[in-house]
């Protein structure tokens, strides 16, 4: 990672009551969203020092390095942050067979509706 | 829109303790994501009901449908939701110069950290 700004723009950041920021998780290869996972100042900093992500598990209340046992980890191609502050968008190297734990490649593999005449070209 | 599980899906889904879901809004033409905002259970309908996206404004407590002053409405292509059930992810054509309020077209257009040399390919 080469990063001139860090500690400046990581005070830039701006965490929840919780102390999270949602990070949107992207493949640099082909820009599938892959999955949305949370952080803490703490992961963010690792993610950023170690160059792949490590989030916080909320329902474990620990520090969760992706992949670490699976081995699907995530090598961090670039970090950005929205125009409030309050959510990341990291675009990754997703390591083996995707990212989500059910074998997926990305954890958005549900469908609630898919529009088969866009209203704004019928 | 056409969707034929739409009361089971939506049902599915899992809102916070707020009541609230994030949505993850992607460019269904060139896969640039755009931004992320929230969404209750009524706003959820709503934009699969209209085809645009609507979305619940936390600072101003109200509905807010995307563009309805601005004319940056974001018709809806396609409602995807992840293993978990408490994050959507909605790939739309986007309306007008694009979805900041800055005037930028992505809200995620200020940089963190940029890799110059990935790790795992150094």
């Amino acid at each position: 990672m080469s990063e001139p700004h860090l500690d400046a723009n990581v005070g830039d950041l701006v965490f929840n009551e919780a102390g999270l920021i949602p990070a949107i998780i992207q493949d640099d290869d082909d820009d599938v969203v892959l999955m949305m996972a949370w952080m803490t100042p703490e992961t963010v900093e690792m993610t950023l020092q170690e160059g792949r992500t490590v989030f916080w598990s909320r329902s474990r209340s620990e520090i969760w390095r992706k992949g670490e046992t699976s081995g699907e980890r995530q090598w961090v191609r670039s970090v950005n942050y929205d125009c409030d502050g309050d959510v990341l968008l990291i675009r990754v190297k997703q390591d083996g067979t995707g990212a989500c734990h059910t074998g997926e490649r990305t954890c958005f593999h549900r469908v609630l509706a898919a529009s088969q005449t866009p209203s704004e070209e019928s």
